[in-house]
């Protein structure tokens, strides 16, 4: 009965359009999947770009938000967990989804990708940057799976789940 | 939008067979509503029950897990949150709440209801401890509302939304 | 070489005055002892009380704050832990007091209290008030020990340790 | 009143032999200079060599674990803070340091490095992996600091402080 869990990690205000765009697919995406979508739950960049596809698509959104109410929270997410604790909640993004998508590469996104490594969980690189891309891969971990584009990303994850 | 959430807590292995009873039948009534049901998501006392309750009416239910994963969990959970920080996530719980009820009276569900005083949520007591309550009538904040059966608990919240 | 610490949990706003005569020499009595002080950090009540008490006598204190810098820190605070989690930094204090003293009785110190009986914390109330104590008394935990005055919250603590 | 704290962050059980001969260097120098040293408080590799080093020259230090207890905390923490929140605690040390020294690049070290430029914290890189550090030079804030032994990471402090 437990649903799938698929978090999205990206950039706010820094995403760039790329990101946004591949954001709104992958939401689309993981929404026709029937997985429900995780993210930081604030009203800009990657976090609201994919919160909207997936509502576009009917999907359910949740959002981890940093502050103890919703003042910030993107209008597309379902269901806001309030954690008031600032960027500590990037830890509880990562532990509580099955699959660490991280659509761009920020330094918020990049804490994530870094918990998702030392949590074990199973991450996904879409479009990163080639530069956190090598620093990743000499760290004593699997390398990430990487993909070039929303339809790729969901076919990964089908992979992994 | 965004879902309205209903948090219930009370005691894990410290329930009583009253507490249970009035969990699982508060499980439904939520679900009827179309409310969101929040835990803290194990697989013991107020929690289950009250999950079991939610999903035998079809409701949707987050489990907002002290641990870093599932293995303690509810089998009644659609959504787990896992924060792995332990007791420190009943903040969270009360947060994420639009209206926090207390079904029972065990230390933790005592934390919660004080919190939930100090975050200034709404708080609704079904069957408390005589004692727990005349504590709380001394403390300099509103009188919490006292509820003495699943249905007069939903009325109260629906007063309150 | 690990030091004892005391942790004084107690209103901030809503102290009365005896909570605050009774903080300030506790908090010279547990530097007298050298032992280190833990509080909740803040510029009021018996945080800054028990704080102000400590550093009169010569003693080392810690902070443990909610928000995320030192804005609202008490000046007596020599070890400022920024945690910028808010009341959920309530589960820090208790889990890093090797003795939780409760000083008064409000929301946030019953939280504390609670917190502690689910930690295993060993818990002193100092002049708790009567419905809290007989409340905690109902609870399937061992019974707090109860002082009637900073020097004999002491010698309890002593025989704790 | 208010001591200055520098966080030293570093790897664990990945931590390089270089990687340790600096950090104990470290610690002894940040004691020299009558700043506490605050670390991740484990028992092993930079967190464990520093906080050596530190009572070697007779400094003060603090721990923030991420557990709820004092199991794998290295002998040489004077000041215990158990988070019992697992790496959730990063963010904990990142707020609590007055400076952020990174001293090695695993991927705990990394997530810290990047939670310290979203607090706007500064930053010193003590022998950054080459990768990492191409990484940071291209993310929108100002270049952290590099250092290239445990002297220069002092007198690059004290230009910061």
């Amino acid at each position: 009965m437990t649903k799938t869990i698929i978090g999205v990690m990206g950039p706010g205000k820094g995403a760039t359009l790329k990101d946004i765009t591949n954001a709104e697919e992958l939401g689309q995406r993981i929404a026709r999947e029937e997985w429900v979508l995780l993210t930081g739950g604030r009203n800009v960049g990657v976090m609201d770009a994919v919160s909207r596809g997936a509502k576009e698509a009917g999907g359910l959104t949740i959002g981890i938000l940093p502050t103890e109410d919703k003042t910030e929270m993107s209008p597309h997410v379902d269901i806001p967990i309030c954690t008031g604790m600032g960027s500590a909640r990037n830890n509880i993004n990562v532990l509580s989804s099955d699959v660490v998508v991280a659509c761009g590469s920020g330094a918020g996104t990049a804490s994530e990708v870094m918990l998702a490594l030392k949590a074990g969980k199973p991450l996904v690189l879409l479009n990163p940057a080639p530069k956190l891309l090598s620093f990743l891969q000499e760290l004593p971990y699997p390398d990430p799976q990487i993909a070039h584009s929303a339809a790729q990303t969901i076919s990964t994850i089908n992979n992994i789940l």
